[in-house]
């Protein structure tokens, strides 16, 4: 697999989006980089291209790593009672879904709505804060004891967070929600505010890929169940309101994040990892979406397929 | 695979829902049925139980052969700009999508309105009219020469098809359908009252499966692409508004209808059709999918494992 | 009061807005025209100024006409049983309230689905088809026997109708209209394309404003429950989704049509009628409603204030 | 006019509903109570019956004080351009037509969002923080120096007000909403948990009636213009989504709280206010709409017909 020629063909992509900027931080980073990381089962070995470990922040990617703790602190059951894994064509941070269904739980852990949900299920423990326990978790499905929190970014996501605030009290006042909301959004937003690197999500992807086993230590980090259906959950919504159209094309389990970052995760094959922050209108990498377009048909990994 | 057992196991589920009862005709079907067939790509053959050659009612899995059929006759970059791939967590024969996005095309071809829409694309050619050609590609893609109309069910699904007809003066008045909408209609009432057998529907998930070409007899009835973008679709919508649960719980490309039938492509390896009345709250049937659900397991067939 | 000086100051805001084209024949009208229309009770005289004899299509304001005449033939219990009297924001051919609030009726009389709904009920007599018995009923209320039916614009409206096919089908299906949707709809169309003037509207109003009693021959035509409830209804309802900002600016009860008509009804004291092609965004006539507004605060009639 | 015959004839109805209980302090309010206070502008005199000058929460009556408290503080063009005057048919609480409809300014200011909106233009002054300034104002215009603030319904609704901070954050996220939530929402709870009677009410309703001017003293509180478009608001939207029928039925303009206080203004007639806690479903007092309804009858005062 040529990595640095995938690079070369899609970094031009990258013109065509936008950086997120609805936080100075995240406005600020350097529009035109490519990251490429693929972590191959079969051959237990790392190829990596472009600006594969330039920190950014993980955002939405986050909404994957939060569940499989939740399933793992709390189990499988309970965590379902709370959240769905209903597909919608809404955007993230639509409101509408809930009213007009008038469901009992947010559609999935993926949306907004339902991400915060998981988060506030997070119990803290004697010696840990529902954050503390999140990094931690991080750091050991990511294989890196080098994530950090930035508090810069934090500090932003909190001064501009009203959307989620009003998605957090819309889920309390429906009974949806039963912790306190000012702190599971403060969870939150530190969790959105995780530096990772592609090399980073391409190790998650090689967990969830490996049925939930880490393929650099061979130890169970989470049950198969889990994995299987966090990857079914990536698939359907995975890709924002895009999910379905990029199921079609693409066909590999994708997470994304507005900071530019895409994790897959290819069943018993591959862990993927993505960085390149311009955006396109749903809020996916534009660059990242054709390099990993392009490395599916390579790889010969698109699942409906092969 | 003991299918015999399978059917044994999952035959009382049936109880637990109704017999579609909007039209006289799918409401006099006898509930206590399940019918079970699996085409094994490897082996070349055949298995089955239960009610595996009875009749029923095609309804939406006509939504697939139509597309294909489509895509057959105009070309994908055709059919895709005329309907997209978004998931939804709506109900099938909901407008509000349709307005709430204000989208220029149906949401994707197995809602009723993206179906209709696929079928009025079908043209008319100098010797055939559009139902005709999609019988005919019918009895070739399931393999079975005596597939034929029920025109008792195709008369009452004209008779009580008024939010139907609403969906698709819907799309004639945004430019979303440009053919006659009475004439789309009656092809794609027709289309939904075809009779087939869970064996039928287990070839034509066999010709998905095996990427377009027909396993009996090594010839390609669609392109590669055209099969692999169809179990995505399958995935993400196939199953209304349960198919991210479904998928994250089963995990196998499927397509259901009211007439109880479900159809499976699990990708290189086989297709399944199920056959069995009562549907749960969402028109999926509630035996099949509990027995799709074991038949699933014991084949080790979930995509996002195996 | 000095009418000319009202057309003289408000023509020019005709230029402001467009004329309805959605129908040739609507678009051919000359866009630079104003007609207005008084008749005062108290006096029991006519004024009248501008292009106050032009003929143009009622439209939407024979919604008024024929909720009137349904409840003279049926009776108001039997009408309110068939179409609610709620207030909405959204635009009059919305499909989603009906959708989102699972109503058991339309909204009100004067959006689309109410209107086509009440038309509907109207019953065929042994000697005469509802739009005959609407047509006569039009020409008693207006106090012009010269109305008669553009065949140019009820056919254009019928070609171009898939909106109100919707609307009407989606009625149907959920039981809200039991009676033959095209008989229906072609009544609806025609009821549409009776060609008015502004003096007929203001008799229109007159008979209103007077309870119900024509003015010009002292007859009752209608109940004086009919006449209260349906000056609310314009009030509430009478101009599309602005009916509330402008019952809050101009505050007599209006109802507006897409042919660039107004048909004020101020209790006991004036019929109003007015002519001017060009609307505003919500299909409301522009220098109409500039020209009515003045017209208010001239003969101070705001309900709310006098 | 007999008032003790209307509150005989219409307490029975108070069985009907069910007093607002989602805080305590108002749930255990006593359901069989009504009182009837009517101010007559002509004879400057006021009579009453029944439960007239028992105290019970103001709730969404405060709205229109605030309304008017902020217009008379910043001026009718200010006010007007951070909230509509659009009639909506959805609940008082739903966030989903702000959503649908992409506006720019919350619907109107009876509805919560609108209400939380014009709460937060409301400025502190060096002496007076805005409730202050709010709670004197409504001494003022009530005619009842000991209005106070219920403390525990105020903390009452701090704890359950998880809606409102959904609606209230919502604002601030699209930028409808420039000041602090947490103050605002607090301001807000504070003005629905002031305690009047229906004394007070007709008096509010008498000011209105009179466009402005307190009849008790002859002194302008409010412009005219002020009072003229309230009473439309209160018109067209004043009863929650039944507004549009009460209307019809009833033709005053008048809003309630579900307090079960209903307040209404006869232009240049009368001032009523009316007690009795059981609510209708849309959260209006449903004796005291009967016996509003017996009252506009027997004053003859549809403002539609009289």
């Amino acid at each position: 697999m040529n990595l640095e020629q995938i690079v070369k063909n899609n970094l031009p992509n990258s013109q065509k989006g936008r950086v997120a900027d609805y936080i100075p931080a995240l406005g600020k980073v350097a529009p035109k980089q490519l990251g490429i990381v693929v972590y191959d089962l079969k051959k237990n070995n790392i190829e990596q291209a472009g600006d594969s470990r330039v920190r950014f922040a993980i955002e939405s990617i986050s909404k994957v790593i939060t569940f499989l703790y939740a399933v793992n602190q709390l189990g499988m059951e309970y965590v379902t009672q709370h959240v769905g894994a209903r597909q919608t064509g809404f955007p993230f941070n639509s409101i509408l879904n809930l009213e007009i269904e008038g469901d009992h739980h947010p559609l999935n852990p993926f949306v907004n709505a339902g991400a915060i949900a998981v988060t506030s299920l997070v119990k803290a423990t004697n010696s840990m804060q529902p954050f503390e326990q999140i990094i931690r978790f991080t750091r050991d499905i990511c294989h890196d004891p080098q994530i950090t929190l930035s508090t810069e970014i934090s500090e932003s996501e909190e001064r501009t967070g009203d959307m989620d605030r009003s998605l957090a009290y819309y889920l309390k006042a429906k009974g949806m929600l039963k912790a306190n909301v000012p702190l599971s959004l403060k969870t939150y937003f530190k969790q959105c505010s995780m530096m990772v690197t592609a090399a980073d999500l391409a190790n998650l992807g090689a967990v969830l890929a490996n049925n939930g086993i880490k393929p650099w230590d061979n130890e169970r980090l989470i049950s198969s169940e889990a994995a299987t259906y966090t990857k079914s959950l990536m698939m359907t919504t995975g890709l924002y309101n895009e999910s379905g159209k990029y199921s079609a094309i693409i066909g590999v389990p994708t997470k994304s994040g507005v900071g530019g970052g895409l994790m897959t995760a290819v069943p018993n094959k591959y862990g993927i990892g993505i960085f390149s922050p311009p955006l396109d209108k749903s809020g996916n990498s534009i660059a990242g979406l054709s390099a990993l377009n392009e490395l599916s048909q390579k790889l010969k990994v698109d699942i409906f397929r092969y």
